[in-house]
């Protein structure tokens, strides 16, 4: 490599920082709890870590383990990496110690940076990979508590963040490739062995910039990061836009919604990202009626769909435009935006194709089909991951015929709005006949107000190989009648598509990020019908 | 490579296309004269010309020469190359044969498409290179004169544009490298032999997300295109933008202030770009102060900052935004946008950077230099070229120190914002001194209100190596007074700066595009004080 060249002419998500540390060094880039940084500071901070992994031997390529909670030290462990060519594996920290060591074993991590809080925990997993040499305790996290600095703790580490930064606060000139990995994002848990997504410093730029540009970003943007960082979404959708543009990143450990709140009128917030339920929940949240929420331009929401009342309840208490995310990690991830003109017309579609990404829908033998038709939906575009690590084969087919297969279901409107179906693997067989599980669950929704939440699967069925089942939560305080609801479904749905049978349940397993394990569901009903 | 991979992964201009006319079909591309494409159309035009290419053999990597006035054809040949990774190189109207003979066979281009009218010129060009083996004749353009379709014209070329389109509509599979080039463009006529700079789709599309995000372009945008295509600025600056939004481009053969106005006014258009002059001479249009221009959002010039006067009078006359595009071929083109909210705080300033572009100052040893400092402007950002095609010397002296060497001078204020102070090769060496003629050139406007232009030059001299010298046009029924306007400067500028002689002359040699030919007029008064 030229690297001379290099230098002058590459993608690197890194250099995006020293670009509006260069442009905007007294911009806020971050501020968390009580600290502020400038884009000038920041980028120096970045710098110094940087060049402590250069002097460390890290090298392009290496991989670094990050297991923090969303803070300033996350951003800045993920910069660092993205300036040196270092490789961020960043931990889901909903994960058991065993699958934090499957994620470390597979990824070869040299390292981990680790947060005080979470040391303890994480030890656990690196005692089981003796390659992963470098323990790095990132102290002085804005959340710290001082009285977990035991040395249960330090004996942990053998190097502090504090430790690991050097006086340098020069940018690393190191030569790496446009399609070097600065990530390997692991599918959440919902299967056994999750899998390594390679983004590389082109797809996640290029995504950050369609991002940017599909939404109209810009310096005076002022964005909440409450969603994981560890996940793809707040990450790559929201943190490395905002540092491309110069604006300012608020931290937020989680949501609360008396700061969530507080944080967007005090700090004249314009961009948030969170759930649906996050914003219900603000919505219903005492005071909220006083707040001066009118500096907001967006909500965004995503993993799910708004009900037509509640978008219609959140347009009128937040009064901003509200966009659904809908994407996944091996997109960088957003593929569709659910926009504003549509919310109301379209009420659960998934939206339109962001700016540099192609959607298209594919029959079983690689042909793309025409509006109205249904199959799977297929990426293309420049944000597009690079492979799955170790993996050539599953690399193999999600690349078949020249596309990315999304392993999601769904069709085009004529007016080339998305609609999302199912999961290919969710979708349930029976008799026969192939289901969309998601026509079932909303049926359920409109034959039954006092059902809060149902998950539709196939179980294992003699007859049927799998049988329909509808898994409910009702609403508190009420209760569910499962003849009731299977009477009012056979008025709303084909016969084979009514559920065999509704099972009553409390609540669901969740994923970390509050997506239902629908395998899990599946798992624990599996006998319901005695097998197949 | 892995084409299904590349197919899915990859950056390529023409891909930005095929998004487009997917996710808009109906939407409004291109309008020339009496011709309405939508993305459908147009991109199902570009695919049959693709597929053209194709079936004569064309390769990725083989170069085409595009010879035509701005029209629907250019684009639609520019994006077929595109699409097959074949390398476009635009031909410059203004040059001589000889010219466009050197750059056919510098460019080892195997075809070339050129207009009707254009034809019998070419052929001359094209006598002298017989490695040119396919000449295409884009007959139909707009501005046609079927008159001109003689035997001349047709015994020239090989085929028509209309017999290299295929009735293959649908996009074509061709794995393109991401720095594969997608243009040889060559630096404009002004030194003996223009250099190649390759221009890789990598470059033009970062370049292109950064001018649509930086400007805050959408698919609601509507264009007018009236600067040369052949250069970079019409073309990547605004064109290719504007088909990755999925706006409409409204194709103009120059600047005709009627039509200009018309269009505008018909045509709510919101964007323009032209030369400071344009906007002059429409405003004094007959009947300007009656059009409806109200939906101009923003006015782009280029080449040569306003002075203050004709800024407040274009901001009063059009109600827009005004912005200066400052770059060069070798950035895709542009590196600063001389932002609206600094028009008229920043008299002669070129702006802030664009959003992925870094603009350093650096000393004359490699190293950079702080605020307020002069020195040369060099860039890093993924829109720089790739390399002066067939040229690693002069790649290798561009890309020194690991920054671009724009071969311009400048420094930064110490509010960010970057002044240009003269080409490195046009800074006079004068008695030990440097000096940089924009300043001389500021201080004549300022120091006498008949001139109408200025260029300053230093002229070989006997004693003072060069002698700084004022070459001036006065208005129009004005005289100006060299002996007068030296004793003026002497009261504005340093002794050393004050020009040794004015000379009075009536018009400036100009490139096609209107630049002043400095080394012409340099060439021309060369004997002024006998030599050196």
């Amino acid at each position: 490599m030229d690297v001379q060249r290099n230098l002058a002419q590459r993608i690197n998500v890194g250099d995006a920082l020293t670009r509006s540390a260069a442009a905007r060094p007294d911009q806020l880039a971050i501020v968390d709890g009580d600290r502020s940084l400038t884009y000038a500071r920041f980028d120096a901070w970045v710098n110094r870590l940087a060049h402590g992994l250069l002097a460390r031997g890290y090298a392009v390529g290496d991989a670094l383990a990050l297991a923090a909670g969303n803070s300033a030290e996350f951003l800045a462990v993920y910069y660092a990496c993205a300036k040196t060519g270092v490789v961020c594996v960043p931990i889901n920290l909903g994960w058991r110690p065993d699958e934090v060591a499957y994620v470390l074993r597979h990824s070869q991590a040299r390292g981990i940076v680790v947060e005080t809080q979470l040391a303890v925990t994480i030890a656990e997993a690196v005692a089981q990979v003796p390659a992963v040499t470098d323990v790095v305790l990132a102290v002085g996290l804005a959340h710290d508590d001082p009285e977990v600095l035991t040395s249960e703790v330090t004996d942990v580490a053998s190097m502090t963040l504090t430790d690991l930064a050097t006086d340098d606060e020069s940018t690393p000139e190191v030569g790496i490739d446009d399609r070097a990995a600065l990530s390997y994002l692991y599918t959440s848990g919902t299967t056994s062995f999750p899998k390594g997504v390679v983004g590389t410093h082109l797809a996640i730029h290029l995504e950050s910039m369609s991002a940017a540009l599909d939404s109209g970003w810009n310096a005076s943007d002022r964005f909440v990061a409450m969603m994981p960082m560890f996940h793809t979404a707040q990450l790559n959708a929201f943190c490395t836009p905002a540092v491309i543009v110069g604006a300012t990143i608020h931290v937020h450990r989680g949501f609360d919604p008396e700061r969530f709140l507080t944080t967007i009128e005090r700090e004249r917030i314009t961009q948030v990202f969170g759930l649906p339920v996050m914003y219900r929940t603000a919505l219903e949240h005492p005071g909220f009626g006083d707040r001066d929420l009118s500096s907001l331009r967006r909500a965004v929401y995503a993993m799910a769909p708004m009900p037509e009342a509640q978008i219609k309840a959140c347009l009128e208490g937040y009064r901003c435009d509200f966009a659904l995310l809908f994407g996944q990690t091996e997109m960088s991830p957003i593929t569709t935006l659910f926009r504003p003109e549509h919310q109301l017309s379209h009420v659960g579609a998934v939206g339109t194709p962001l700016t540099g990404v192609q959607v298209g829908i594919m029959g079983p033998d690689g042909e793309l089909l025409g509006p109205g038709e249904q199959g799977e939906i297929v990426y293309r575009g420049p944000s597009t991951m690079q492979e799955y690590l170790h993996d050539e084969a599953a690399t193999a087919t999600a690349f078949a015929h020249g596309w990315f297969h999304s392993g999601d279901v769904g069709r085009f409107g004529e007016d080339g709005v998305l609609w999302f179906a199912d999961r290919t693997k969710d979708v349930i067989k029976t008799g026969g006949e192939n289901v969309a599980s998601l026509e079932v669950e909303r049926a359920v929704y409109d034959a039954e107000p006092d059902v809060s939440e149902v998950v539709v699967v196939g179980l294992p069925h003699a007859r049927w190989s799998e049988a329909i089942t509808a898994v409910v939560v009702p609403k508190p305080g009420t209760e569910v009648d499962p003849d009731g609801l299977i009477a009012a479904l056979k008025k709303r749905l084909d016969g084979y598509k009514v559920p065999k049978a509704v099972i009553v349940v409390d609540e669901f397993p969740r994923t970390s990020t509050g997506k239902i394990q629908k395998n899990v569901v599946r798992d624990t009903h599996a006998m319901h019908y005695g097998g197949r």
